[in-house]
């Protein structure tokens, strides 16, 4: 691709970095950009660059937060006895956008993959088994994609929580086996989570 | 979408905006930029307002530019004699893209269209005609898609360059008709220049 303009070169590759987006599709957006105000590009900018700054992870949950702890975990009118344990933010907003869910997260930050060499260390796992312990917690439900490594997780925690007093649940399996949960529609994702089952 | 961070949603909503990206897309950009050094995110950031603020049209062609007159404008190296007129920035860089031709070009910003209210006042055609009796200027090749908007403007840019001294003349039809120059292959369309044609 030859560009006259270096700008232009330089923006198109920044947005040609980004995961799923090649050359052609950046290029459509720089042009899109240069189209509109000023204010719009200047406001893009200004939102990725403060999001990137001062994105944390929630001291006690390792969901992404504004703040040292997340809105979920600060939120009082949450239900502080019962924690569902998920593989990403992602899982979470899947799980928020049912409305079926009043209790706190756990997000581990993956799950354990030998292949990718990602053990139980790599995860946000220790914080987990903390929590199970220390806290008001009564149950822990697993909302961990169905997969072989979800699985391989889910035995492990299972395994970690065997001492705590905390009863261990999974979420049903409305969600079809070898599926991303992120996926799942909202409404089977919902009553996976109403009819969970005890591990 | 249900976030906890007003931070990711605002950056989430910020790439939403942008043409053909989606509210799931956007957070799968988001989430990237997130797992990578925040240079990286301040860098696209830079990028996008820094092209923004500092584009401008170049006043000889109409091509997008960093200075007040383009890289290929001021390149004296190419053919002074030669103007390629196209509708967009994307057509320059497609026919770069052949390096089959050192003319200069002509960026209309655009066609004729009276269903989406374009006239020839809305375009950038003042300056070529300028161009084509003030300069160096022996030929203009119409390199314009070939829809009806298309032959529309070249019709009427024909007929205003009819008492000028300059041959003007077409890109030969190799790309199909109702095809969009800039998605034509490189081939198809360096030869097309090569071989264009009296009008
Ligand atoms: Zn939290
Ligand atoms: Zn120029």
């Amino acid at each position: 691709m030859q560009f006259s303009s270096r700008l232009i070169e330089d923006a198109v590759n920044a947005f040609a970095s980004l995961p799923g987006i090649g050359k052609k599709t950046a290029l459509r957006l720089v042009l899109d950009l240069v189209q509109r105000p000023t204010e719009d590009s200047v406001q893009l900018a200004r939102s990725i660059a403060g999001m990137r700054e001062n994105i944390q992870h929630c001291i006690t949950c390792g969901n992404l937060s504004d703040q040292t702890v997340c809105a979920i975990c600060r939120d009082r009118r949450r239900d502080t006895s019962i924690i569902c344990v998920v593989e990403s933010i992602r899982d979470v907003m899947a799980i928020e956008d049912t409305q079926q869910y009043r209790g706190l997260y756990h997000v581990l930050g993956g799950v354990i993959s030998p292949i990718e060499g990602i053990g139980p260390a790599d995860l946000n796992i220790d914080t987990l088994i903390s929590r199970a312990k220390s806290e008001e917690v009564e149950e822990i439900i697993m909302a961990i994609s169905p997969t072989i490594e979800g699985e391989t997780t889910i035995f492990y925690l299972n395994k970690q929580l065997a001492d705590t007093a905390v009863q261990v649940s999974s979420i049903a399996r409305g969600v079809s086996f070898g599926g991303e949960l992120e996926y799942a529609d909202e409404v089977t994702l919902g009553r996976s989570i109403v009819a969970r089952r005890k591990l």
